[in-house]
């Protein structure tokens, strides 16, 4: 039951890298939200391999195919069932590594797990391939989220070091598809770009940050003590390969503030409650305050590397080195950016039906 | 449904700040576990308010309550509630604060969530207080994964911007209990409280990190893609108050290493399989790899402070100040870490349960 | 986790029969409901042993101890924790029955799932004590249904085979509690409490039937395909001791019948769509169709009877009998009506709140 | 999330009777287990439309389409995605009924549930039709039951009243598939088969009953309180269309026996605890208790009939009149046993994995 997430709104991943197919079933949307297929597809497309020379020339189309779930145009109530098949798989490489684990992957942890059972050609359910299916799911939460004006932006921060300064919702709308980076400040995207550039040429990789913005929702949303908003978005955001820390709104840089520092005074903004800053992202007590949810999350270098490592061979149990030579990422965070936007959605999505938010049927009084 | 966690060994919350009691149940525990009332009260003990110079002077005894689910010395297999009574809440000072939010605290959000119906008094559900439940039955956790093991441990590793540098496992073992900020680098835990000191005698509060270690874990635990140990241990550290970053490993460092620093190479150690760094914090692809898993969280300036603060006042709408005269930790961080060591012991007591590590009846074969 | 049912009003039973309580933890009761303790404790005294000639003698008061989730006389939003101390409690006669299991009884299924470390004394967590938690709960979920006009109405319907003829909703709510078998049709009340008495006098007991009705649920309640009206009623009763057979509608019956004789025909009554039979018991495709939800359950005669009964010595692994010399129902039928009341409102009032159709907030917009 | 069930071993259901396919995922499957396509394809042969007379002609071939989960022949521990394709759908009639509810069909309560946008056509999600996904996942955890010596066998036991004899279970597993109705007592599936071509004929349909035996489970398997075997088997079981009763063991006629009657005694049989009758249907407390778990349910009849019935027009809010012309089995029974079966067994998976019976990696020491 690992493989599901949520509890109204609540997706169910299945499918391996090099097996036939990636997909999800979203259970749990209300009936009635118009399916735009052409919507998903394009959010499909923003981690689709092989779009830019910073990412895998793996050449997959990723189609989607809609199974269940949608009946004249919407959503009917029933699971939706989508998937993209798999054709551009390469195995041939993988056998050579099903007992020398590579260095940052998740090859032996996984051998221990499944006791070296588990498909392991492209890193099998480990791989990044699988977020096709959190990216299908996330397009659904997105459009549902949409008809309650809540909006989920992604964007990368940082790459290789080289940090973005903060941008506003504006810039954040109108930028991020623009450069193959996905970060909205134009000048720090090229530098990225040539960052990732020279580290591609010397058969390294680089990680970075991706920050999301979430807009829209009132305040009191969240379930406490256990379900709340920072918590379930950590949850779903450490299932994406290579996220190893997550912060909200001021994040880690709390831990060195004074308390008159860090509390976000309330004001009157517009006949509102608001905060005339937001320190606390947006979550106070695991529940929104009415502020943008603010989250930054930090990937670590793609983990395949052309430089030679040294590793184990598990079935001699001897020391072992390896060199790889598949088609990979120089760096995971233009790709994840849409996988980030998506898993936010889905958690918004899900508390958003818990908080009543959006009516168990859409277009309906009910 | 929201003051549950876990799956196999399941905790769920109740009490308020200034309610009769505050209790847990835990679900799940294995028959045949020695509960040691003193063990768990030395746990309650760790977090009790008062307990030094620099922690809140509210008297409670925090006395355990076991009221089910023991026999004979032993756990039954049957749900263990236990409580411990509120004794000194003074709730005088709340009446006032109702309908004027204090900042950096869960009120205002709390207010929109149940429509001004929630216990206010000392934050209710919100305070830090409801700890008290967390630490009760993470002091089962840990009986529960000493049976095979494993052992957690945390420790203030910042407060106010005063870094402590890295300690060996030992010095945390021995050192923490030593000093009451709870780091066990003495020469940097009496940094810490001549800042505490100097912040609480300003009316002001800091904030500070929490490291957390847990060792004897064997590779492969864990519940992809969903149920990662990153996931977990993060969605459990979020309810913990004032919690506002989570790092596993290196943390947020990886975002500007290359691939071939951030990789941990793998190596044979006294025959087993290990890895010569831990940058990633000993789990790869939501699972456990064998080594330490690291844990680090920022938690926030206690919110209450004594100098004026910008508020709004909900009755009226219309902008007001306040000065909290209440008794508040100066820097919530020394009393967190018990706190932070019950809910990572909660979480993988559930997922080595989930992995079978610890058998469904304890001094039997089965 | 096997001790909580709901999923979003979710019930925690905790407790033993000779442990120090039982009790139970309500969670994801919306703030709002006016908490009367004097309407819970009359649920209680329902249950209560010792209440007439046809019940145990066991004196126990079963007092209320609300601990927690109410504030100034409205449910909160937090959990609402409650207890009854056991006072009365004679363990005395169970130390003879540790490893000779009395047939009819959980013993031996318990001793194997424990490895004997369960509590043994009364029957511990496996005795129909623990029922007092469901009792509590359930009058929550009843002032939870009643805010919305749905009530739930049980009655012995059939005692060692003494059948009561159908009766109206008038009769059942008038004069259910007029007698203590809690039948509403008093000749046959009076004909069930002989037939006790009868067995009692002959140191055995008897069966019987309860029959539960659901009124004031609107069409397409429920949560398909699974969550189904029937299957989360079902598995609610089968958690109570002694239920062997559940039923809906025509029930059973609906087995010989034609089509033509089945279906309900959909009429108009009063502007609304009706049936003008109700065969289907309110429920179709696990949904409310806006009928009356029937139910009936089949309970066993209690297993605790005073004439020598052939059983096993588990630690000697040889042939035994034993004579229990207890104080037991000698029919548990008239206590269960409250049982099987509340376990049957806990679902509904579940299903009315996944269905939208009870706020978040009571007396609120929201 | 109501489209999932089970704890570790859980089923997720998608597709409609009239959509693209219908399927299943199966999470939570043990890594190593043996997969072979063609006994779950005899399984889904099973209850093919078009098999026999007696049954509906709607011509699918019903081919299973394994999409994810297995490699090399194995489980591998990750989601296991199955579908078959719907390819004989004939949606024409169905328009004419989108306003007039079929009496005895869920289509007025999902009109009600889902504000008339659910897929009406086939019955779309409340079709018979999405059992199919069912039988595949019981198909994959009969293999794991089987792995460990548990078989579960269901067949036909009363017909349009026409009753069987008890069997035994050797009759059960060699007569069963002998005759389509699925009865094995071989003379009395004459007289059902004679049964059904009466109703038929009279354009009327029948209910039945299926009797479900699973031997071969220890005592001590099950989670109270409310995790119980028979409330867990009897929530699958209701996800069926047209079950409306569940008994166990000797079942609703408990109800008229004494407590020296219905109580089971224990005795040494070949050096293990047995019972000498089977009452309880091998529950106790909600538990196993060695003896085989014997279930016994009602199917209401078909409510497809050929005869004219009365509705409502909910376009018109009128009444109506309807004839049915699809094509519908004159009783769902003989294609209910493989269901039946199905749901038995994916909840005694659950159950085998929840109690620790089978390992976590098959042909694993784990």
């Amino acid at each position: 039951m690992s493989n599901s997430i949520g509890t109204i709104f609540r997706v169910t991943s299945f499918g391996e890298s090099h097996g036939r197919c990636v997909g999800a079933v979203v259970d749990g949307c209300p009936a009635g939200l118009r399916i735009d297929d052409v919507f998903i597809q394009r959010e499909l497309d923003k981690r689709r391999p092989g779009q830019s020379g910073v990412t895998t020339p793996r050449g997959e189309e990723d189609q989607l195919e809609l199974l269940s779930g949608v009946f004249e145009g919407h959503t009917t109530g029933a699971p939706i069932a989508m998937l993209v098949w798999n054709r551009d798989a390469d195995s041939s490489k993988y056998d050579a590594l099903r007992y020398t684990p590579r260095p940052g992957h998740a090859d032996y942890a996984a051998w221990a797990r499944y006791g070296g059972l588990n498909d392991h050609r492209g890193g099998g359910r480990f791989s990044g391939r699988i977020t096709v299916g959190f990216v299908m799911a996330g397009a659904v939460a997105k459009a549902l989220l949409d008809s309650v004006g809540v909006e989920v932006l992604a964007y990368a921060s940082a790459i290789g070091g080289v940090e973005a300064p903060e941008v506003t919702l504006e810039e954040a709308r109108e930028n991020t598809e623009r450069i193959p980076v996905r970060c909205p400040h134009i000048p720090t995207a090229e530098k990225m770009v040539a960052a990732i550039e020279v580290a591609k040429a010397a058969g390294d990789s680089l990680g970075g940050e991706v920050s999301c913005i979430a807009t829209g929702l009132p305040a009191g949303v969240g379930q406490p003590v256990f379900d709340t908003i920072e918590g379930d978005i950590a949850k779903a955001l450490f299932a994406v390969p290579a996220v190893k820390a997550i912060e909200f709104g001021a994040g880690r840089q709390v831990a060195s503030m004074r308390g008159s520092e860090a509390n976000d005074p309330y004001i009157l903004h517009e006949g509102r409650v608001a905060t005339s800053s937001n320190n606390m992202g947006g979550v106070l007590g695991g529940l929104t305050d009415g502020m943008p949810v603010t989250i930054r999350c930090a990937f670590k270098p793609t983990p395949s590397i052309s430089l030679p490592q040294c590793t184990v061979d598990l079935a001699a149990m001897e020391k072992a080195e390896i060199e790889l030579r598949g088609r990979h990422d120089p760096c995971v965070v233009p790709r994840a950016v849409p996988v980030v936007e998506a898993m936010v959605a889905i958690v918004l999505a899900d508390h958003a039906l818990r908080a009543g938010l959006i009516p168990q049927v859409l277009g309906s009084s009910k």
